[in-house]
């Protein structure tokens, strides 16, 4: 992990701000031969797209990615695949206030005090414009894990109101502009939101994300544990406070016996039959062929219409109320955003374990050695 | 971050398994002249070490610490430093039945999945005691920070009863053998604790860091946010399956208002003033210039003496209870190691930030920015 | 370093292919508040263009730079530089040829045996086209090294025909289309590459590269040493198939008097001074202070007219001969290369050193030392 | 590749300083459930360990390792290794001279310069004493290389004198104490030595180092290539001023015509069949299939008796003749050094390799796709 760098072997450099010319990544470490076009990419980049419903932001941005190398055929190379994304809707003319005074909870301060300088214009880099660039790297490496890793992300609490687990419904995740799973939620979650945006106010949410398919042996002790690295892709999405893998700070409630996973004999292709995943699918910092789940805690954004007290660049008293287009609660388009930086960390797990072991995952291994050892 | 290594350029590489005749550290990065010697380093091992009262493992292992390179006249040099922690009580021979089944929800079976071998004395590198170099590090991490950045984790919650922030008091987290900070908790803790012991059962806790001290600058965007990298560092103790920065997890019930943390002109060397922290100390991945403040939470050890239905090494159904020697709540002895990973984590970011910018924090270079804006 | 990234702090990811639609360069780790426009790389990309004399390919590409992202009021912000270059006078018919059979030399066999597909247009991701994008982060890295490191390369051999270094005169060196310092040599130069032109063959090279002004303290024991890092960057570049350091391989047949640097007591601010250079600026991996001074073999190019037994992409013998644009002397368009690599490798270094030291160069505090010590 | 730590995926930490109390490395990554004990290691230590002959420097060291972590029942884990080797024959006191005076062309000066602060006891960190750690750390790549990949170094010149290649003769390089393959080029420099080591003097040396059976497919394009990785693992052994590949600096004297290696139909199993290998098995680098050939010239020792001038710690003019036990030639046992560091980068190589592309070679593919494409 590097400064704009994601990744060890799929590795993902991104660049670009929120209103400058393009935005892009540079994906290095691809496997070759995978079949990849601007086709397999951009139904991702518009899952997240702004100005689809009323709870986003109202930029329109069509966000088509141009692959410009790294493919040949229509197959990947090897090479570095270079994604580039137009900002066709940048108005930087908004921004003038927020070139002033800092927004507090904003990245404004924290930068000026860095770097000594900043791009004011909608954030600059640290705009959530940035994660389109990981949502079509979030692509790639779906390709990289191929179909039989399926990773789905849905939100479960909007403004502090949880969905309710029994009323749970795949398909109803995309039926939504909310990507909730529980049809009455969304009800009141959308009446929430209209709420919060009349008001010039901001909600927060929990967004979690599933992988089905991973098998065990992926991830790696002890500083490169899969579940130590879902926590540093889903705690850098911009507005996350909070990371928890299966049960998560609920586990930290239980007894020892509540939390156990019992094992149980399973299939012989298959791996033991585990009886619960508290574990979320990861102990000792490796998958362990149940599904892997995350959760993450988004704040409130703090661009807001509310006057807030803040500093101006002269170090001066003053509020500010934040005017430019801006989602009430960042945390509906983080679903697919948080599905790619999964997607981006196990397809790096798959090429390390591969890389140590020769193999692309555990279990047949196990069963060997254990027909062996009996 | 790669497999045994945690950091870029304050880099600490750390072997050893549980029963193996030791345990070390190798920190390479480390700045030059600093003032190093064992005596540095043992008072946090000493904090960390198991056999100090009832609710801690009963291994006594004295966890002294030898300096083996990287020094020379008491001072750092620029060179590895080699830290090396002997083994004393190891006792292999507990853990045949380790050997021959599964602990549910221990890396047992992960490790066995990825590798095919694993070393199953004492849970071999997935132990805790792992954490013994850690710690070690942590205290070299310290002298890089130097007096200015304090930092200090206590437990905020045993069992899921929670300590009463009105009754926090600093002077109390050292006069307990939990780390409590209220006196009151710590009396309900220890009934708890005797009452799991007893049951051959366990219990989980959600532990607090805070570094005070730390300059606004600190932290790269975007791969490399502070927040994200402590994300990895806590996430990555044993038995931690959630953290959060901040309001964490209950800003996600804020709105944004309530969220803000407003700001006002401070004294001219110190910043802005805040009103308040929901942030943690970390905004856009960078520091503010508050106190970083970080949570983790814990589940309940694995390893408990109620029998737990799992799989022996031939894939065939048995039941497994652990009679070894083991921390009733890994919770307790994970507050040093998080205060380690904390420091760690600053240290890293000290240096980075002082490599892109040649500056120690960046609040001065901001007033005299403001100034010439102005 | 990384497959297609150069460095670690001062990091650049280059992507692209010869015949595609761009190509481009990433640099993450830029120091933010350095000026920087396109006018400030432009005249580096001028001298590696392509079409400029009849001793280089007759490629026409206008190497027109565009700075996408990183900058802000013409001042860098500390975020990634994306920096495009668009491929004008792309020929894809011209390679026919070298899709059905593999040039002996090229990087046909070897793409095509590592990754099971290549994309042959102008040797796709292999072709020397790449080495533009080296050239563009080489600019910005010489931006981070200031006005006080000064770094120029040149032919010194051509064709196994070494310059007369009594004649050496600096200011030759851009009189002449063949970066040579001894007028002699390049008249004689310029008859060998036309005769080798006419003939479809092509001549090798030795570029000596020199950076002076770099102060003492610069490179990392021991496996970050300058001179490893810069044996890497110059051995990476197409073609090259030997690097020395000062001496070099003549070290090896001087005894240890002849080939001892002796110190002189030096101007205070200046350091000692030395009475030669034999060790080329680096010794145990670190800068003395002396001028660092690389040379690189380059080998004559594998793409002649003259034909050359080889197989085809079924694995049947043929010849091939290669008809496209090409340097009938890649060692000449070598020079501007080789000075990007060596300010990249330095512009890295300081920042190193800066990250581990907290101090720009070493001597300062040597004296201090010095005198404490006496 | 970082500060102390050398390779990406089979990664090695060394440290120690040459009169500490040991030196160590610590190999992470390395592949699970090969067979190693110190048996496989010590064999390799003992080529290079000093004062087996009048050749090299009088210090005994039985230089016997111990493995601390990383192996259980005799095979790897898939753990950390960590591997220690004692200082017995330490004699710090011998150094009291150095710590008052800078041996010219060593790094004496150059870490006072960079660090403020150096261990003058025998070199310290920068001691070729640290060599043995990388020996011991290549015995285990070459566990990960098979047996399939045969290393082999020698010396080709000492003193500016070569060797006869018509006389080469594998059997005799361990028949002399100077890893000579020609007997009568042995016996004359066995009498230049002696002639130095009588006059205080010191002799420079060129290594050659060759793999054989090393597949085509290895190694990265382009900031990872194995020509690269070659160049900065060989430049970075203590003493080298050059590194050349195949041909070397002889290619760039050479025509297209001539330096190419032209192929032919060869074996299914093989890949073709090269008529000549002036590329050292290296092109785009990537390996080729052919033997992979690299050359290393090395100064004479700068620890001479005969006094050089130079400066004292307090910068005034001094002399210094160093009186300790010294290799007359450093280069003779560079020979285990530089097949251990070639080891290291082929094992790194054959991981990644696999990583990206989950094959192990490169060519079965290729052959698969010609046919397809016939």
């Amino acid at each position: 992990m590097s400064f704009n760098s994601f990744g060890h072997l799929f590795r993902v450099t991104t660049w670009g701000e929120s209103h400058g010319p393009a935005i892009g990544a540079v994906i290095d470490g691809c496997p070759p031969g995978l079949p990849l076009s601007e086709a397999d990419i951009q139904p991702f980049l518009d899952r997240r797209r702004p100005g689809q419903s009323r709870f986003t932001t109202q930029r329109r941005e069509p966000d088509a990615v141009r692959i410009l190398s790294g493919t040949y055929g229509g197959l990947t190379t090897g090479t570095p695949i270079s994604l580039v994304i137009d900002n066709v809707d940048a108005r930087p003319q908004d921004y003038g206030k927020v070139a002033r005074a800092f927004r507090p909870g904003h990245a404004d301060w924290t930068y000026q005090a860095k770097y000594g300088i900043r791009d004011p214009r909608g954030g600059g880099r640290a705009s959530a414009r940035e994660t389109a660039a990981r949502v079509a790297a979030g692509a790639v490496a779906r390709r990289v894990l191929g179909d039989g890793v399926r990773i789905r992300g849905y939100l479960v609490e909007l403004g502090g109101d949880p969905i309710d687990r029994d009323r749970f419904d795949w398909d109803q995740i995309d039926r939504n502009s909310l990507f909730c799973p529980d049809p009455d939620a969304a009800g009141r979650w959308e009446r929430r939101l209209d709420q919060a945006r009349r008001a010039g106010s901001s909600l927060g949410a929990v967004v979690e994300v599933v992988a089905d398919g991973v098998p065990a042996g992926w991830g790696s002790p002890l500083y490169m544990k899969l579940d130590a690295q879902l926590a540093a892709a889903m705690m850098g999405i911009n507005a996350v406070k909070g990371v928890e893998i299966g049960a998560g700070f609920g586990a930290a409630r239980l007894s020892g016996e509540e939390n156990a996973d019992p094992m149980r004999p399973g299939a012989a292709a298959e791996g033991p039959r585990f009886l619960s995943n508290h574990a979320g699918g990861v102990a000792g910092g490796i998958s362990t062929g149940q599904p892997v789940v995350v959760r993450l805690a988004l704040k409130p954004t703090s661009s807001i219409r509310i006057p807030i007290e803040t500093i101006d660049a002269a170090g001066q008293a003053t509020t500010i109320a934040t005017h430019g287009r801006h989602d009430p609660c960042v945390g509906i388009r983080a679903v697919p955003v948080a599905e790619a930086m999964m997607a981006l960390v196990l397809a790096d797990a798959k090429l390390m374990h591969r890389a140590q072991t020769g193999r692309e995952a555990g279990f047949a291994d196990l069963t060997q050695a254990a027909r062996r050892s009996t």
